[in-house]
């Protein structure tokens, strides 16, 4: 398995992704290559710098970056040569099994519709989240800020891409799927909700219980919560002002801790034709170990593919 | 000033209300009438069984009451003889200073449209809730579950409305208004956020801050916090969760002690030509207590004049 690192991607990178390979690299078997992209002069010296033989790394050399603040779509158009331009590239060439990042998450999703290209079926792939549960397991919440207005059917299709990442990364079997409303009853909700409860309700393709509500989000009652990228979006910075709180106030306990991004390294992207992993951007060395661990987890499983069956 | 408590409303009534009363009328001054509706031979009997002299209270009897589980426009007017239907009489007829319930919510609502009628030039009254703020103030959200689907101009009013409760209520001068989004950006958002960004921007009813995040929600760069109300009964439920989270891991801070629904009794009824006060269902003495004392606090200010004349 080759697992493609954007070494340019982050705020704090190179440092931190330098770091976080190494880390990785500790970690992994001999199976899975690890492969640097970005500046080779910068990334050997990086390595040297650290003490680590350069020969534990593939390097491919990207002469040129995108920005944080670079337009998405126009970016990645016009650097070919970037980073995350020639992961996405040697992803089509199925030269890299998976491809992170915790750069300009906007030219990663661009990476994804106009290289990859979204997986035949889905109308629009999705990031998702997780939502550590009191029991050490994890729930799946999606989308959470690609898709802002979403129309029924593709909150419907949320319910399939969440399924099969919460069974096959997260090992949940027949997961439950929730729709995000603010009742129970089928007919409580916005016009949206409303319409996408009618077409889940009678789903083959997953385990729909219903409708689940702002207390329901770290409860065990649902694996896969559905929600559009608005709603996602905010619950899921709502839970980090919750971490945030909690850290002010000095509270140490095990359970909250789980709130740290730096354990989960980011989401696939889910409904593309390869296997993308976009990490947060302000990812430390710890949280690009995970991201490289989510790659390799989505990679040696390999999601996209089964994503793929799914919608076949 | 005569503030008026529905006896039968409420998951635990009339005990919880009954002892929620003895409570408040031991913290009000003379100049404040709590006045009890219900059936007067169990209010009496209730109040005797807590040792109370019937006399410390105004009982009107009400023969008839609306179940939580019934329909609440039809039982509200099928049911003038209940104790939310002479609520809504009294205040009417300017009999009630302020009247409080934590009986049916949408009967009340019911009653709130029907009767006393939503202040000339609002379209669509609306609920709040309270959050808590590490300086031991706290910030107004606003609408939590009336107002599913709302459209750009309804939310700009929710500037306006927030605004009194937020100045008369809780005594923030100028308080900052932020519209809930998923980025600071105007063009960030769902449609109708970008479209009530442009609407409350130039606004010169209140002091609109621009765009507010999940992150946001516990902060002092925001008072008074507008959202639809699908958004923001998620937000309200899942700070529940977290706070029932809290309690679970067994966690004791005086910070997170706030978030306790008990501490505040309830919501008004913004933009009704009279006072209102929604308790949550399942409030207990302590909260019916707090629910008397945000009555009162209303009353004394004339929320519900103040907000006409804002409108005006």
């Amino acid at each position: 398995m080759r697992l493609g690192l954007d070494v340019f991607g982050g705020d704090f990178a190179p440092d931190a992704t330098i770091k976080g390979a190494i880390l990785a690299r500790k970690e992994l078997s001999k199976e899975h290559a690890i492969v640097l992209l970005g500046d080779k002069e910068i990334i050997e010296a990086k390595l040297s710098q650290e003490g680590q033989p350069i020969s534990a790394f593939d390097i491919i050399h990207c002469p040129d970056t995108i920005g944080m603040g670079e337009h998405p779509a126009k970016a990645f158009m016009k650097k070919p040569n970037s980073s995350i331009g020639v992961g996405f590239q040697l992803l089509k060439e199925n030269e890299l099994d998976a491809f992170a990042s915790a750069g300009n998450s906007g030219a990663m999703l661009a990476g994804c519709m106009l290289s990859i290209k979204p997986v035949h079926g889905v109308i629009r792939p999705t990031i998702t989240s997780v939502l550590p549960r009191l029991d050490g397991s994890v729930g799946i919440i999606l989308d959470v800020g690609t898709n802002i207005d979403c129309k029924p059917d593709v909150l419907y299709q949320f319910g399939i891409l969440g399924s099969q990442y919460a069974k096959y990364i997260h090992q949940i079997e027949n997961p439950k799927v929730g729709l995000i409303n603010i009742g129970e009853e089928e007919e409580k909700g916005n016009l949206t909700s409303q319409a996408a409860h009618v077409q889940m309700r009678d789903s083959k393709e997953f385990n729909f219980i219903g409708n689940v509500e702002g207390r329901d989000i770290f409860d065990n009652k649902v694996d896969v919560i559905v929600c559009d990228g608005f709603t996602g979006n905010i619950i899921l910075k709502q839970a980090e002002a919750f971490y945030s709180l909690i850290k002010k106030r000095g509270i140490q306990d095990s359970y909250f801790d789980r709130f740290n991004y730096e354990l989960y390294g980011g989401t696939p992207v889910l409904g593309v034709n390869s296997n993308v992993i976009i990490g947060h951007g302000i990812s430390s060395p710890l949280a690009i170990k995970n991201m490289i661990n989510l790659a390799r987890e989505v990679a040696d499983v390999k999601l996209a593919s089964k994503i793929r069956e799914a919608f076949q």
